[in-house]
């Protein structure tokens, strides 16, 4: 059993090689939900579709998001119809809006919704929102506080940030199922996504470090910032103004207390040592996912870290 | 001013040809929505949907329903998430469904969102539904009471028709400014629809039938019944249900103490003198509305009869 605490774009490749490595059916996703957003009173959740579509082969993988091949007649129809345009939905994508806000109104959970989903969609890979409740991110910015989405898409990361909230998780439950599957893992992988806007909500979730501390599962990640840059994204910003250096040291110490392992990219291989000196054991690879094989690749030492320090232990 | 009391692709092909005699802002269509119907969540009002996108030149012609060239992207993956897939909607189409009830859930009345609609999309005729309330449409068929779409889409008309209910009608009001329009209409024009389901709803609400009697404007119609068959749609099953005849007498029959004046097709010319007999007067033309010559000739031999009407008061 494994549990991977993800967010989208890099967690859903990650994923992807992981099922080249061990059988899906023992992969659990906890998938963030801070991203969600209500756009034309529909339920959109952004990570939960990035990492089912992607581990069904229908992500549109130029974009790391959307539907391949999806049209955008509906949306150009919304904007002439007066509706604000600034975030983009393909006509296939919004199926999945359309049908979860439909289900959610009939009393179904997120967890139900996105469990349907897969199955729908033909994915092994358990997936699991991180809650049922909604836990909005919200980056505070030069320009007063916006939710995640408005901040990333809607103004193209240009303010300026100073701190990120994780509105109402102290009130939230983590979905249901969670926090048994981490006290019950025997791997609890960190995923290569943002730490602050991806992990941190999941981590902000009651009870959710305590399992992680209390279990006996090694807890490793992977640097999703390759060269003092993110592989893909706004960390940057958002890992300063919480404090952390945008590198793979800043990476490890995002988990500090948490973590176990952490692989880097050969490129980072000076960076060990400054690593090791936190207490976290490192793996050094190429960490870039290319194709599958760079996947599979990195699910596999990822695994091997986590073996190496489950033996030291 | 001109009240149109319409349904949906018969109405809509009539007004077409209404703009091209009478200046566009000098009409109002009272729309039925007793065909609303919530599907996924999203509130779908085909009768005004219809009647908008007829008038804004962007209705697939072929159906008379739906947006030209329109796509079923959103629709497939509807049906692949477990969504039932007997109502098609497209994708253009599907805008007008997720912005009408975005903007109802943020309190706008479905007269807004009509009006809302029709300015959007360049229309000039004024757009009103019936009510802001829901009044749907029943249908006792042998097989129990089902929603009008459901008989007639989802069963295909195949049931045995008992009777029609218009259910919520007593508690329902007519949208704000129905009965003042028609109080001081100049000529009330019943639209070649539909009797039982497209106008009998209009006419159920309380005051509408008391407001076209105490208006003082010629009331004219057309028969949708043309050589004992409905020009489109389902209206023999349900005219015999509510005991109405399959005919242009039937028609009128359905007005009884409302109409002053019909239009009936040529090949109807024979029903003229039992016409007559009810007190109603009668205009002959060939009434299929094939292009925008027949539908302007219809919509100018209405107007003359309901002058013949007036003047003969």
């Amino acid at each position: 059993m494994i549990v991977v605490l993800a967010g989208g774009v890099g967690a859903a490749r990650f994923i992807e090689g992981l099922v080249q490595v061990v059988p899906p059916r023992t992969i659990t996703a906890v998938v963030n939900t801070g991203d969600d957003i209500t756009l034309h009173g529909l339920h959109v959740s952004p990570d939960l579709d990035i990492v089912t579509c992607t581990l069904a082969n229908l992500i549109d993988r130029e974009q790391g998001w959307g539907i391949v091949g999806d049209t955008a007649e509906c949306m150009s129809w919304l904007v002439k119809l007066g509706a604000p345009g600034w975030f983009k939905l393909g006509d296939r994508d919004l199926a999945l809006h359309i049908r979860r806000t439909a289900m959610l109104n009939e009393g179904f959970t997120l967890s139900e919704v996105a469990d349907s989903f897969r199955r729908s969609l033909g994915v092994a890979v358990h997936i699991l929102p991180m809650s049922d409740d909604p836990v909005p991110t919200c980056v505070l910015t030069d320009a007063g506080e916006v939710h995640f989405e408005e901040y990333f898409v809607k103004n193209r990361a240009r303010n300026e940030v100073r701190g990120v909230r994780y509105a109402g998780a102290e009130q939230a439950k983590p979905a249901p199922g969670v926090l048994d599957l981490i006290a019950q893992a025997e791997t609890i992988v960190i995923a290569p996504s943002n730490p602050v806007v991806s992990i941190g909500p999941i981590l902000s979730l009651p009870g959710v470090r305590d399992a992680i501390t209390a279990s006996h599962a090694p807890v490793v990640t992977m640097s999703p910032i390759v060269g003092g840059a993110p592989v893909k994204g706004p960390a940057a910003p958002l890992m300063r103004a919480v404090g952390l250096d945008v590198s793979a040291v800043g990476a490890a110490q995002a988990y500090a207390g948490l973590l176990n392992g952490i692989v880097i990219d050969t490129v980072d291989a000076g960076l060990a040592p400054r690593i090791e000196a936190l207490g976290v054991q490192v793996a050094i690879t190429d960490t870039i996912m290319r194709g599958p094989a760079e996947k599979a690749n990195l699910a596999r030492v990822a695994l091997e870290l986590a073996g190496r320090v489950t033996s030291s232990e």
